[in-house]
């Protein structure tokens, strides 16, 4: 089975690649990019289980391993 | 307006970091972790414009300048 997890910066949180991003875009004519916020997408493939075994192994997974709990946050999302 | 960009490795396309964390996974007792693959996720804040033109906007951005179309595709999406 599928699932993705998201893992962002939390609010407030300093983005030096999405703001070097954004600068470039407004430097480069897409004046109307307000703010660029970079962060990873992480595909898995997993044996077949039931969803809620899934959903806390990646939850698991993602809390310990994947995210930065001091500044970013993730979210778990199956098809 | 928000709007999300995911750029991911085409299939068949080596992905060093994610075959490190799926190896590291399975071998810390995860084996029903068959495979991961890492991508990114890029979070946009446009100022206000019709969805159509957003959706250009993201889209020449994301050919041009934030996936590598030779080994990378995308994905724009709009809430």
């Amino acid at each position: 089975m599928k699932a993705r997890v998201y893992v962002t910066y939390k609010p407030g949180v300093l983005d030096p690649q999405g703001q070097t991003v954004c600068q470039f875009l407004q430097n480069h004519g897409q004046a109307k990019v307000r703010d660029v916020r970079i962060g990873k997408l992480i595909e898995f493939d997993l044996e077949d289980m039931p969803r809620a075994e899934a959903e806390s192994l990646l939850t698991e997974v993602s809390s310990s391993l994947l995210a930065n709990p001091v500044i970013e946050t993730f979210r778990v999302e199956m098809p």
